[in-house]
Order: C-alpha cells, then sequence, then structure tokens
C-alpha cells in the first residue's frame, strides 16, 4: 500500500493526517508550538519550533511505511526574514500580528491600501505580508536591510525539506504582492516596499511536484528518494475544496471559535468596498471572507448570560425559547473587533433595541442571530458579485446543533449542507498530492472524498422575518461604527 | 389641637396624611383606583372614583378632630370635561395617556409644537392637555363641542367640595396653555384650539384658600364650616419643595420607578432643545425634567442578567464589584422610551462596546451607571440653563444604597443630599395650608420640617473617570437616536 501525508500548518499546531492511496485516512498525528505574544499587538511563532513538530508528525506517521507524497494545507499571511546563507534573520510573524495597523491606517488615508487591494486582492488589514514589511523597514530598519530573503513559514518548511525556495500561488496572494492580472509578483508594489523579485520565492502552482526531500531527513523520518514534497497551499483554499466546493455553485462556510466564507469563482472579483479577498489558485480565484466573532462570541454569552457551569446545550435550549427575531431585539457580535464584512480592529459588541418586556432568553437567541448576521453580511457582498450559490456546506464547532443550521438556512435562504469531514484541509492537500502524482485528473475529483451529514432548508416564514430586521441590524451597525474608535480609546484610557 | 391634611392624588392611589398644627404627621390613610388602559395608548381614570377615594381618605382622618384645612398635592397634565350641568361627559384622561401621539408628531412638523413650548414652558409630548384637546376635536368632535368646561383632576376634586371652578398656576402650568410670561391663559393657542378661557377655571395661587366645604360634604366627612380647601399644587412643584430645594442652590431629585429632577427658579427658562419643562409656581418657576427608566430599568436588569430570585441586594453587591465605568462598556437606559432629556417615545435600550473581556458584574453595574447618566443629562440642559446648584436633594427607591448615592456624587461631581422624608408632596401640601392660614410668612420655613438622612461627597478620581465616558455615552446615544423609530416599528411588526 502507498500513502499520501497531508499535513495542515495552523497556528497553535500542526496536524498531519495519513491517507492511504484509496484517500481513506489511517491514521494522524498532531504537535503545538506556543504563539510568542509578549508586547502589544505581536504575534510570532518561531519557525524552527515548528519545523521541529512537523517532523515530530510526520515521522509518526510514516513508521516505514511507503510515503509518496507529503503536500500542505497552510496558515497564510506569516512573514519571515533569511540572511544569505538563508538562515532565520526573524520569527514568522503570523497573521494575528496587528504591529502594521499604524502603517494600515496611514496607507489607508493615503489611498495605498485601496491600491494594494486593487492590484492584489488582499484586504485592507495589517496581517498583510507587504504591511509587515513597511513596518519593518520603518521599525527595524537594520534587521529589514539584512534580509536577503522573505517568505511564508510553509515556504520555510518546504526550503528546509528540499532546500528550495517556491511558493504556491494561493499562498503568495496572501502577502498582497501578488498582482491579480498577470499572476506575478508586483514589480510596482516591490519597488514601493523597496525589494526586488529575487528576494521572494519563485512562484508554483499547488500541485506541482516541488521536489524530493533531503538526504538528512530521509533518514531521520524513515522516508525515501521517492517521497515527492508537494507545493500544497493556503488552508483557506484546501478547506473550500475539501468540502466539495469547488466552483460558484457551492460557498464553504467554517465557523468554529471564529468563522470564515469562501467560494471558487472563476474570474478575479474586486469589490469597491474592499469588503472580501480575491486569491487566485490552480484553478480558478478564492473569494471570501474571514470572520473574528463566530463561536468565541457564543461562548462569552453562555459564560456571560447564564453562568460558567451552564453547558452550550442549556444555552441552546434558552435561546430557542424566544421568537425567531428575539423580538427586535439585535446583537452586533463585534467581541473581537472584526475583520469581513466591516473591516475594523476597533469594532465592538452591542445589544441594541431592548424593552422592559426582553428576556434573558431573548438576549440569548439575539446573540446567535447576530453571529449570523454577521456571516450573512460577509457572505452578502461576495454573494452581489460572484452570484447566489445553491447552497452554502458548512463545517465547525458552532454549527453542530439543528437550531443553529436551521436558522443559516433561514437568513441565506439557501439550503445548509452540513458536511461529515471537518479535516478538509488535510484531505485537500492529500487531494493536491494526488493530482500531483498524476493519480485524479481535476479538481471535481474530490467530491467523492466528502460527505453530507444532513441538508437543512428555509422555513418562508422566517425568511420573511429575517429579511425585515436585517436592514435595521445593517442601519444601526453603520451608526455604531462612527464611535468605535473613540470607544476603543475610552476603553484602553480606562484600563 | 389643630390638624391640617395634606392629600396627594396619585396616578394609582390617592394618600392623605394628617398632620398637626406643629407640622407632625399624626396618622395617613391610601385608597387605591383603577387606570383604564382598554386600548393602545389609553390611560383614563374615573374621576368619580377619585373622588369617592378621597372622602374615604378625609373620612379616616378627620374622625372629629378640628381640621382647619385640606390642601392637595396632585399629579398633573390630566384633562376632564364637563357639560353646562357641571356633570362628568369624559373620565380623566392621564398624563399616561399618550393617544395624542400623532397630534404631537404633526405638531412638531409644523412648529406648533415648538411655538407651545416656547410660550408655555410644556414640552413636547402628547401628556400635555393642549395636545389632548386637538385630538378630542379631531377623534371625537361631538364630545369634544358638547363640552363647556374642561379641567383637571385636582380642580374636579376642589369642584365637587366646594362648587369652585379654580385652578392654581403649577397645574395650569401643566396643560400647555398657560402663557408664560403673563402668566394667564394664552388666548392665541386658546383660538387655536378652538376653546375660550370661559371653559377653563379662574387661575389662583396655590396657597390661596378656595373657600369652605359644601354643606352636603361637611357632615359626611365630619368636617366642620371652619375646614378650608386650599388651592394646593402639582406634586412636581410640591415634591421639590417638600424636601427643601427652594432656590436655585438646590436641586431635589426623585428615583422611583421613573424618576425626575427639578429646582425652582427665580425667572422663567426656556431650553432652545426643549430638554426641559417651566412651570410657574407661587414664588418662581419649576425648572425640570420627568425621566421613564428609573428604578424600573434597574428591576428589568435583576430579572434578566440575574435571575427572578436573586434580590437587589445581590445585583448591587455583583455591580460594586466591576471597576467604575465599567470598563467602557455603556449602557443607554431607555427601555420605556424617554421624557427627559432626549423626550423620545420610541427610544430604546442599549449595551454597546461589549468586549470578550466584559463579565456580568459590569453588564450589571454598566446598567446603574446608564441610569444615572441620562439622570444627569437630564439635569445637564437645567444646570446649563439655571446654574450649578450647591448640592442634590435625593429621594425614592432607587437610591436608598451608599452605592448608588455616591455613584451620583461621582457623575455629578457634587454633595448629594440623601433626604429622610419621602412624603414631600403632602408635607408641602400641609405647608400651603399654614401659609394660607397665614401660620408661616413663606417658603423658607418649609427647610425646618425636612431633614437629611447623610451627605455623599464627589471622589475625584471617580469624577474624572466619568467625565471622560459621558462624551462618548451621548455620542452614542446620539446616533443610535436615528434608528429608534425604524427599531419601533420593527418590533412592532413582529409581534
Amino acid at each position: 500500500m502507498k500513502y499520501i501525508i497531508g499535513i495542515d500548518v495552523g497556528t497553535t499546531a500542526t496536524k498531519g493526517v495519513l491517507y492511504d492511496e484509496n484517500g481513506q485516512k489511517v491514521a494522524s498525528a498532531q504537535r503545538g508550538y506556543p504563539l510568542i505574544q509578549e508586547k502589544m499587538d505581536q504575534a510570532e511563532e518561531d519557525p524552527k519550533l515548528i519545523f521541529d513538530a512537523v517532523q515530530d508528525v510526520i515521522f509518526s506517521l510514516s513508521q516505514k511505511r511507503k510515503i509518496t507524497a507529503i503536500s500542505w494545507s497552510s496558515q497564510m499571511h506569516s512573514l519571515i526574514g533569511l540572511d544569505e546563507n538563508k538562515e532565520l534573520l526573524t520569527n514568522s510573524l503570523t497573521w494575528a500580528d496587528n504591529r502594521a495597523k499604524n502603517v494600515v491606517k496611514k496607507a489607508k488615508a493615503d489611498g495605498l491600501a485601496q491600491k494594494i487591494y486593487q492590484q492584489t486582492g488582499m484586504p485592507i488589514h495589517p496581517m498583510a505580508p507587504v504591511y509587515k514589511l513597511f513596518w519593518l523597514k520603518q521599525e527595524k530598519p537594520k534587521i529589514f536591510s539584512r534580509v536577503k530573503y522573505w517568505l511564508g513559514i510553509k515556504e520555510y518548511l518546504i526550503y528546509r525539506l528540499t532546500g528550495k525556495l517556491v511558493e504556491d500561488l494561493s499562498m503568495a496572494a496572501g502577502t498582497g504582492l501578488l498582482n491579480l492580472k498577470t499572476l506575478t509578483w508586483d514589480q510596482e508594489l516591490l519597488s514601493q516596499v523597496g525589494i526586488t523579485e529575487k528576494v521572494l520565492p519563485k512562484l508554483v502552482k499547488s500541485s506541482d511536484i516541488v521536489g524530493s526531500v533531503k538526504e538528512e531527513y530521509r533518514q531521520k523520518l524513515d522516508l525515501d528518494e521517492n517521497t515527492k514534497v508537494i507545493a500544497g497551499a493556503s488552508d483557506g483554499y484546501l478547506s473550500t475544496i475539501g468540502v466539495g466546493a469547488i466552483d460558484e455553485a457551492d460557498f464553504a462556510m467554517n465557523v468554529g471559535t471564529s468563522g470564515g466564507v469562501r467560494c471558487l469563482a472563476k474570474k478575479s472579483i474586486i469589490d469597491k468596498k474592499a469588503q472580501f479577498f480575491c486569491y487566485p489558485a490552480d484553478q480558478g480565484y478564492l473569494i471570501g471572507g474571514p470572520v473574528n466573532n463566530g463561536g468565541i462570541v457564543f461562548e462569552w454569552a453562555r459564560k456571560v448570560l447564564l453562568g460558567p457551569n451552564e453547558s452550550a446545550e442549556d444555552f441552546l435550549t434558552l435561546a430557542q425559547s424566544a421568537p425567531v427575531g428575539s423580538r427586535g431585539l439585535i446583537f452586533h457580535p463585534y467581541l473581537g473587533g472584526e475583520r469581513a464584512p466591516i473591516w475594523d480592529a476597533n469594532a465592538r459588541g452591542s445589544f441594541v433595541g431592548l424593552t422592559r418586556s426582553h428576556t434573558k432568553a431573548e438576549m440569548a437567541r439575539s446573540v446567535i442571530e447576530g453571529i449570523i448576521f454577521n456571516l450573512y453580511d460577509a457572505s452578502h457582498a461576495i454573494i452581489q458579485s460572484a452570484g447566489k450559490p445553491h447552497a452554502i456546506r458548512i463545517t465547525g464547532g458552532f454549527v453542530q446543533s439543528d437550531f443553529v443550521r436551521q436558522m443559516l438556512a433561514d437568513v441565506y435562504n439557501l439550503p445548509i449542507i452540513a458536511m461529515k469531514n471537518s479535516e478538509g484541509g488535510t484531505l485537500a492537500a492529500m487531494f493536491l498530492g494526488k493530482q500531483a502524482l498524476g493519480l485524479s485528473p481535476d479538481l471535481s475529483g474530490i467530491r467523492k472524498f466528502t460527505s453530507e451529514e444532513k441538508v437543512y432548508f428555509p422555513n418562508p416564514e422566517n425568511v420573511v422575518r429575517y429579511q425585515k430586521i436585517l436592514p435595521v441590524y445593517r442601519e444601526i451597525e453603520n451608526d455604531l461604527a462612527k464611535s468605535y474608535e473613540k470607544l476603543a480609546y475610552l476603553q484602553n484610557k480606562l484600563q
């Protein structure tokens, strides 16, 4: 039997899944690593520790088996600098690192941020390496000038295993330096940053074979010269195709602690208000929005409105006892600022519309409705540009109950397909390996590896109610948005 | 020993207190009556039932004692119509009757409401008899044309006892028909309504003796020809002087279920934004704002955030555990719409500024802070016009804890005097009786009948914190106000 290892390089851990040649999961392994958050807005990781974790995972899965390919699903937007000997000069600045926020503020004011979005599809947010480069140049000019190679975490791991400096399009798109039209590094932006193409990895396809594992790691990791390292792709792209959302007909939505909605479009689409990203991929363009406030807000409400000892089940039961629309009580879920659809790190949560007859049950229900309204608005901008899908394929901890799934169907007015597989990332990485090895011709073959748990259809009466609430929800959000910055400033002063 | 009976004609009950000639309380009695709320926004009372209650109260207090005077503290803004024989044609339309709201909306749009406020000091609100008259003329033209005498509940009670149709200035001011400058019925407004001065009571002073009790009631109520009936005044005016707030140096604030802040100014003051009322009284002008959202909001939060079995004490303990300013969580207390300072019946409550680190304790504290911010803003408009007082004299169920009293001192940045006496209305009514009988020369004598429980001084650190929060609280309120009407409409549709 031959095997492919799909590796998902996450923010807090790397997970590997061993698949046999039929695409069946055989084993899995996971190793964690710390996030370094010593300063305000800092969120770094040590690339060496991640490489150690990856080696551990591969070794624990290879076990004298015939591993034909190692493929990758990776966290996006990280930035690492190497010196002329390709030794580390920096940690990995992860997507969660917000220190470039003032750079973004300035770039927004002078129009550069809008230009970057227009040219690259990268949203206006400090997570993008393009802003991190401006920030490093300004704040740490010595390190900036010593760096001879800039790359992300997946590129670093592939470099360590194979000696090759390559980056697939889906990851390159997340840097804010890849031109959406030419699919090459954007020369104009590079010169504005003050770098050249030479310091960036060579662009490849996700299903390209990068090469073989270097001698030293073959022995160490129990692999041989026939083990191919595949370029792999971003976790955003792979978790989308990994639930079978392979064209505009289906959107993929994952809501765990945070959430995201994505679809694979045939053409690149740019939004006037920069509400969604557009990242080129092997086949088509990944359009989508990452949402900060998913299950983490549900968890907050469970603890604050009920109590630390009450369960999620208790909270759902209470919420379910309130009528659809929570009798006009509106909740904005921005407890952790927000990315899509409003892209405002200072955004805050709110309950608006309270009357004396509102109960705890309605407060609870409004929280869940608010989380879903926000997911819907993140999707809505995409729907307006890419067209209405036939269904939404959902995964994640927040969408495990019939109640929440039905509410999604009612708010979206679309069939909601709850997916069984929650490991879309490694599954799709494995599938890239199959493509690379010539075992699968195109993306459509991935569907047979995915399976649906249940489909939820909209209730027309509830749809009408939610359609009445949504404009008011949006209008109030719009009014509140004017005060978010002042509110954040006040809260900072009151600390 | 001689006695004076002070009667407080409230919305749900009439309370009478028997005072001896030294001003000591000897006995009290109370009788309730129902509020008729059969239609949307209706809130009527049967004047005959109220007169029955008043007779019961007088009879239970007189008891063969030598009663030298009966004096009144009365609910304001009621309207009753009598026919040519002075028989009832309508119930009493109380201050809580909101059926004239569309009349007010129209009057606001065409500028009449602003003119009424400018000329009479009566806020723009359907509770004012002037708007009720327009409404009756439009909705019940037959009754309107049959009415030969319009009066309020106190005037009706005095008429029944003495046969005289008189109204003191403080009650007349609450009709919206009394000219602030001339202190006579406003001819221009009367003609706009379509009535003449003849249908309204004769204007008298609060401390005027109206006359003796009619023969039939002397026997029935155990009184004699020496019992004088005093004109009395509005409960707003009397509860103010009844805690010793007899000039601009002291404000009076009462917060029970709802609340109000008032002061007695030497001159009449009109606000550009119509945020407060200005009612002439015997000595000076009563400036103030009635606030809907007091202890009733505290009660709501206790039940919804804690639970129906938790006590007010539990809620205060929880709130007290959160830091001053609730870490920037802002609560607007408009659960029951609001009169002063925003005068918007569609206003709704809100929590704004939620982050993941906010706890139930901070939500609880923010509720109390929000109630007090709103009281402060109702006072603030008055302070800006009438000047800063030396202290605030407080009474009512909401202000019984050290915690709430200290918060008032910190938000107001003023000494807060908690008063012992909670029966300021009947006390001041009794005092009017003493003035009428020549036993007390002027208002300043009332101070010796009031007593202070404790004085609370501002904590400078907390003052600074609240001063930082208030502008943000106001700005957000201002932004939210744009959606109140839409929100109320939505909630109505979702019923």
